[in-house]
């Protein structure tokens, strides 16, 4: 299978580096913006050669996965529609849904979309951090299959089951609220608990970090990711992540209140209740 | 050398594990006051002996390690204290150190005493959780030297630098306000982002965790941490963690406002802004 991959930086990149290391592409052509991170790409492997435009880097495909930034994947994912036969099949692997498929919902080669969000990644960006075995054992989540092609959406499927992935379904808009729980709150969290952190440092606190252990790594790990991928996703997901943020400042609320009237118990009970997070993330 | 350790937890336990593995005590004795932790402790090999009481943990002992909760410690660091002669050395492995040394400020023994914090630790609580090089190229915080006696300083240097482990010095108030940044305020963030998904889950969500990638678990990983720990150390650093609890509310406050406002080039230059944290934790 001819396979193209638009946009070469973590996730599209890691997407070419787990194709190749499975033999899941006969021939992997890719398509970057960015000049530098193009010859990059080439350099490391992530494809075997770049296209010079969309039309070219379209027409030979079986497959095209199209791995922008969110903002960029609306504009761009209709275009791509727009050069493709009933033949091929175009997938994005985006993180948001909900815009992305409106933008497509009316589009004449619709069905020969497959929308997929593999949920796998990592604070890094660019074709240097495309890393192998990024996907493996990760869940693939596939949205609204039921207005793609049955035999599109076995394909793709099948490739990314052999990388190999877990598949799950689920409606686009379900997909967009659950992800902000589970993924975009994490990182505003994170970007605020840096911008705490440094403000305290620029304020002449340099030995701040001197003391910094496992636990503070952990949780501003997130603080080091891309603006130039997340604002698009932030954009994309507004409202959910509106929501989902004012949940989480309620709930910091209620703990600063707690411990503000120095109730203990009650701080102890609200832990007690946020252990059973263990059951969820062994 | 023989070391008594008071407390059989992840600190402590973890601290006999280490002394053992690199040849540095004689002799290895535990109080532990849960039976099951105190059984399980000696099962695993932590310390060679369980003692009976407190003054017969502390009578044989060279140096004494109180490694029990903040809030137990501020009781029975005095006690101990009460028990020693002016050749022992009692050390806290205590995450905070204000009102411990204001317990201790004016005992007799006051020099013997030497307040140390190794910034290390895990999620989990409890015998089970002691693992084998934990401290190792982690940082010890020594406080207030200068209150105690320079010999018995120099022998924990010492003994810490062998595990091994490099070695700063701070100031009691410093310290606490130090670790309610790049410690205590990360668990309190992770509480609150355990109990926001948690409580969304309550109402039905159950397939939400299906989701859940690296980014989730890395932020939400501290709020498995064991009550019994945490509430002490947040009763004994209560005003620095409010003060920085208010700050991290205020940076989460502006990230909603941007967002809000649709302000995303707003959005973009705080998250470049977050990203020098990449210049601390590399």
């Amino acid at each position: 299978m001819t396979i193209t991959i638009i946009g070469l930086g973590l996730i599209g990149g890691s997407l070419g580096l787990g194709l190749r290391q499975h033999g899941l592409a006969s021939r992997l052509i890719g398509l970057e913006a960015n000049p530098a991170y193009a010859r990059r790409a080439l350099e490391l492997g992530l494809v075997d050669e770049l296209a010079a435009d969309l039309p070219a880097a379209v027409a030979p495909a079986d497959l095209v996965v199209v791995a922008v930034p969110m903002d960029a994947m609306v504009t761009l994912l209709p275009q791509v529609l727009d050069l493709i036969t009933d033949q091929q099949i175009v997938i994005d692997v985006g993180s948001t849904k909900g815009n992305l498929l409106a933008a497509v919902a009316q589009h004449p080669r619709r069905r020969r979309f497959v929308a997929v969000h593999p949920m796998a990644g990592t604070e890094y960006s660019g074709p240097d951090a495309a890393v192998r075995g990024l996907f493996e054992g990760k869940t693939l989540v596939i949205c609204d299959a039921e207005a793609s092609d049955p035999a599109a959406v076995a394909t793709v499927e099948a490739l990314f089951r052999a990388l190999p992935m877990r598949v799950t379904h689920l409606g686009a808009a379900d997909h967009d609220l659950h992800t902000a729980y589970v993924s975009h709150i994490s990182h505003l969290t994170s970007f605020a608990l840096a911008l705490t952190v440094l403000e305290k440092e620029r304020r002449g606190e340099q030995r701040i970090f001197d003391l910094a252990g496992g636990g503070f790594a952990s949780t501003v790990r997130l603080a080091k990711s891309a603006p130039a991928t997340w604002v698009p996703i932030f954009r994309q997901n507004r409202d959910n992540v509106l929501d989902v943020l004012d949940e989480h400042l309620h709930q910091l609320h209620q703990l600063r209140e707690l411990l503000r009237q120095e109730d203990y118990a009650g701080l102890a009970a609200a832990f007690e209740k946020a252990n059973a997070i263990k059951k969820i993330i062994p």
